[in-house]
């Protein structure tokens, strides 16, 4: 039987959700919600039908999944109200402002007996998953630094998304991604937690990070939203004991370079315009090679595969609550961390 | 008249000076001094002439400039022994393990009216010139960031550069360079260091580190070195509000854009792997457009030109000892925040 779904607002992300799951045998698109009658109209003009109220959408007893896709301080009152109505719910991300209020989210969950869960899409990024394959299989020795880099420069969208009031800024809309993908590829604890937030293009809001991690087993990290830089970074840097990976961009173009022969360090000194150089010598070609990085294929309709059995009790919720608490308290103490200038030795 | 010169040390830095010195009309080698007999006997194939002792060098009244090119720790001791002995001084960097040492150092060069420099030689370096002419022409409007990476993967020299007694390790060796770099860049003044130091191939001294200086008119630096890795991120990378300029190596290979139209921000949603973006969506063409980066030559041997005039007070010091103070307390600063794992408030 089909999982019968509604999309509560219809703006980008609303929008996207509501053309995956047309796409989906799994699923079946009731319609959306929008507050607005323009969002609607579109639907409308599209195919899909348009409750006329929210109130409308809850009392449909068709409906077993809603879908939340609206501005991301209504995300509890709305969450908690589909679930209260007896609907299952896949709220977007950030699942919440801060997490008291995701707490409560989880607690009506548990209350109303219903799948709650969010929509951390980028864990199939086939970037990241190349990143959590490397790590997963060793394959450049113990990995000691993973730096996760977004950068773009167009400033933040002229929406909701630049008001504190309705949860802007980007640590909660690309970091509360990139903190998760990281948060995936290790269970060991957060020792430290160091971050800075810039204000380029907006005062009300941060328009881009960098936080500094350090994990109990050593590994750091650094991860990084600009939105002001007119050439981009690479999307990864992972170094391990024995080979270093970069990761270009979204296409993967990048590369791998593992160490053949570690102590053959027979350094050729480097001549710049002003001296030379022996630590900073590159390796010859017959200490080091260069590999492709592997290929990975993800289909991130798995999310929505996952929820539909998951409320069937046939299978584990992927997005978990106690992940989705992790990623919000390690938000917390990066804004408490930019707020007061220091390193955060909370253990998280 | 010549400025007639010798050079203490002769080993790969030592050397280096005194072929330099060969090839200047300024300057006359007249010698060499290494406490080794093979270093010695080298010079004397390479036809120069090696001083049994330290006294003997001292004692010949003909050598006006003495360049200490040791282990860092003796830097202290035979600097002013030579500048006691009536001797300018050249020093290698770093010119000292600590603050006091330096202020010892300076305090004999007042005592004895006897010049005291360092060879502070990446000040020449063409990469950093180029930076440098970007920063003090606004090419890219108010720069906010400026990342300054040098990455090898040889871990670090096997020699005493890899003992703490001799002053080794990574914040010492490059980050003496790259901090003053940083710090010839601009006059204002830095209120917060944070600092991670590395321990990949090494335990008792640093084979890496990440710096983050905040400046009190809102800059940004990351200043970074790496020994473990096998892919290098680029040499620089310098965000203005207007544009970003990319320094990929020594050889100045990268590029430069600017915006020409900030406002114009005309999303095309990106869809990766598992959804779309319009805040990370690459910019058209119409609104950026790439330069090539400017050139700059350089002849590190002005260093030398320079001191030669400064004994003949024809021209004012260009490596100062006000200066040497600020990246010697910045390295301070740097070992202490690694320490305490924080951020470090003292305005320097």
């Amino acid at each position: 039987m089909k999982c019968k779904t509604a999309v509560i607002g219809y703006g980008g992300m609303g929008s996207w959700h509501a053309q995956q799951l047309r796409t989906m045998q799994e699923m079946e698109l009731c319609g959306i919600y929008d507050i607005a009658p323009e969002p609607s109209n579109r639907a409308r003009k599209n195919g899909i039908y348009a409750y006329e109220t929210f109130e409308q959408l809850l009392e449909d007893k068709e409906v077993s999944l809603v879908v939340v896709a609206i501005p991301n301080d209504l995300h509890k009152e709305v969450s908690i109200k589909a679930m209260e109505a007896g609907k299952n719910v896949i709220c977007e991300k950030p699942v919440a402002l801060n997490s008291q209020e995701l707490q409560e989210m989880v607690a009506a969950s548990k209350r109303c007996g219903k799948l709650f869960t969010v929509h951390q899409n980028r864990r199939w990024d086939e970037d990241f998953l190349v990143v959590k394959k490397l790590y997963d299989e060793g394959t450049l020795g113990k990995i000691f630094n993973i730096e996760s880099r977004v950068h773009g420069s167009r400033g933040i969208p002229g929406d909701w998304r630049n008001t504190k009031e309705h949860g802007g800024g980007m640590v909660l809309d690309w970091g509360v991604h990139m903190l998760d993908q990281i948060l995936m590829l290790t269970k060991k604890r957060i020792i430290s937690t160091y971050a800075e937030l810039t204000n380029i293009t907006n005062e009300e809001v941060d328009d881009g990070f960098k936080i500094l991690l350090k994990f109990e087993d050593g590994l750091s990290c650094q991860v990084e939203v600009g939105t002001s830089n007119f050439i981009n970074l690479p999307r990864w840097y992972v170094q391990g004991e024995n080979g270093t990976a970069l990761i270009e961009d979204w296409d993967i173009n990048g590369k791998l370079v593992k160490v053949s022969d570690w102590e053959k360090r027979d350094a050729v000194p480097v001549v710049t315009a002003a001296g030379l150089t022996k630590t900073m010598a590159p390796r010859t070609d017959d200490t080091i090679k260069e590999y492709k990085l592997p290929r990975i294929k993800s289909d991130v309709r798995d999310f929505y595969r996952n929820v539909v059995k998951s409320i069937e009790k046939e299978e584990e919720q992927l997005v978990k609550h106690d992940e989705l608490m992790r990623v919000m308290k390690l938000m917390e103490t990066v804004f408490q961390s930019a707020e007061v200038k220091q390193a955060i030795h909370e253990i998280i």
